[in-house]
């Protein structure tokens, strides 16, 4: 009997580099040397750790057909909040920074606003007052600004803003303060079948102007508190739908489950999020029957980011907050919690 | 210089045979002729004619990239009205049949109803006196029957009643009477890179029981009448969501557009339905820019399913009609109408 001679390198090396022109690197077809070679090369941004540990585990169970946690196709469903989780929300949220933006160009429309509060104290400039508007002025401002156009010239104004306007301290496009591990989650679940949606307190059309190019995320994948259109007809007579100022959707707390039945229709397996406005979307996928896994985003990272939450510097962001009791319930419930200092390798793409 | 010697019969036979196995039959390596045979397999229930043309012009031009038509994959958007459109809506919407068979049991768990209307008629099996419920009784029903328990349970009591409740014309189960050449329509767009939604009337919770077994349409591809939910705890400390009797999306006539708004955030490039209840839709996706359709069926085959509508024999269903202003609307604003008798070879699977 002739002797089993293994391959020899060279011809290893070469069926492994046609593999991917094939595109057969889909794991099956791969050895098992090879497999463990590619899992070390994903989620380059993150460290080491019970964090990253948890994430490629629950991707692995969830998706081995074998596995008793495996979670069909049609089911993947991975709901991230926004502001604060997937992009910087200090020490404003983008969007409230828009509509401040926009008060200008409003009480040019209708003069008759100009010394009316709380549009006298932006028209102002003073950055202190402004910090100290309440929050039914805040809403005002909210409601004055992004209702009361076609939809159609609302995103065109939003697109334009999203062009121009630069955060204060890194000089630099709102959208490219997102942060590079969860660009690199967001794909790393899509590769792994799951349909990634975000879930925002935010304005939902706000967020669908730049969620396709920002994260790959289509506009019918954005949930966010949303207000009624209106739908009529211009002089032409052509259809078109018009931003009321009627809330439909307060895509916060309860908001959010409730909203992700109202637009998926399913509960997640997967949820990430940084506050208390997402305490129950956490609850709510983690209670689901199954594998499935919530995290909380910790910003402990005064000098890459910023630090604030339980026992950090600064105060917590008007809008969402992290109590300790919420990183008590983290714990108590099993989400894992994803300190930015610990886990994070690196943050923005912009930094080396 | 050498006669240029087309390939032989054989060749040619060989090369189209091998192409599918490559997954290269998507148009740009087919040679002409070979595409017109292709073609003439797609939609085989529906007879040639002016509307199958207007299907297959529509999805020739949007997915040429060489035709100022095209509209790039992510916008592909098809919308679909689901009562009377993809399956039979006569004598009554199949929803409103299980809301009427659900009161017996909402009435034994509040056994108080027992002699109020509208449920003491109900309770009655009158045909003739139920045919005769107002609006607002018929609403009263509606809210009884589909609010006040869990998401969950509700889900699983409509799948129950789906798995054994039959329509009395043809005595199978309701999702067996979809329409096959709309089945065929779903799946010829799909394959095209079009997105297709429903976009109904009737409940969305409801819907999506079935929509992906019936249909192929994933339940977040499916907007329709949305009332709120409300999160809550069990015993247990368990979170869930109950079905609320606060309307929040009303999903007919102007609610069409502003539901697809909400729930996909893009103008459709293709609209398909049977009623004033679709008017809105369809003139909202013909007036966006590029090439878009609007497609109106018409039911006016006694014989093989129903007549009503312009100059039929039955009077319209309660909820959608199609009176005579639709159709010339139709022709004024160039939507394609669809004739059962005339574009239809086969209307349902069980009939040979």
């Amino acid at each position: 009997m002739a002797p089993v001679v293994p391959p020899s390198k060279f011809e290893r090396r070469t069926v492994l580099s046609v593999l991917p022109a094939l595109g057969l690197m889909a794991g099956a077809f791969v050895p098992a040397t090879a497999e463990a070679q590619t899992t070390s090369g994903i989620l380059p941004s993150w460290n080491d750790g019970p964090a990253k540990q948890a994430i490629l585990d629950f991707v692995r169970i969830t998706t081995d057909s074998a596995n008793p946690g495996f979670v069909p196709l049609p089911e993947r469903i991975a709901t991230f909040d926004q502001d604060g989780t997937l992009w910087v929300e200090h020490p404003m949220y983008s969007q409230v920074v828009y509509c401040l933006d926009r008060v200008p160009a409003v009480v040019k429309a209708k003069p008759e606003l100009t010394n009316v509060e709380p549009f006298k104290t932006v028209l102002s400039g003073n950055r202190e007052a402004i910090a100290k508007l309440s929050m039914p002025q805040l809403e005002a401002i909210l409601v004055a600004t992004l209702t009361g156009m076609s939809v159609d010239d609302f995103e065109a104004e939003a697109q334009r803003w999203l062009e121009t306007a630069k955060d204060p301290r890194w000089k630099r496009p709102y959208t490219d303060l997102t942060y590079l591990p969860m660009q690199e989650l967001l794909q790393y679940l899509r590769a792994n079948g799951y349909k990634t949606y975000i879930v925002t307190g935010g304005g939902q059309d706000f967020v669908r102007v730049y969620s396709d190019k920002v994260y790959g995320i289509a506009c019918e994948q954005v949930v966010g508190t949303a207000a009624g259109t209106k739908y009529g007809y211009d002089k032409a007579g052509k259809p078109f739908l018009t931003k009321e100022p009627k809330l439909l959707l307060n895509d916060n707390n309860a908001g959010k489950p409730e909203g992700i039945h109202l637009m998926i229709g399913r509960r997640p397996f997967f949820a990430f999020g940084n506050s208390t406005g997402d305490r129950e979307m956490l609850e709510y996928t983690k209670a689901g029957a199954g594998t499935r896994i919530s995290l909380l985003l910790l910003h402990d990272d005064a000098q890459r980011e910023y630090a604030y939450g339980p026992a950090q510097g600064l105060p917590d962001t008007r809008l969402g907050t992290f109590p300790q009791t919420l990183y008590d319930q983290a714990k108590r419930d099993g989400w894992i919690v994803v300190s930015m200092k610990q886990d994070w390798k690196r943050i923005f793409t912009f930094e080396g």
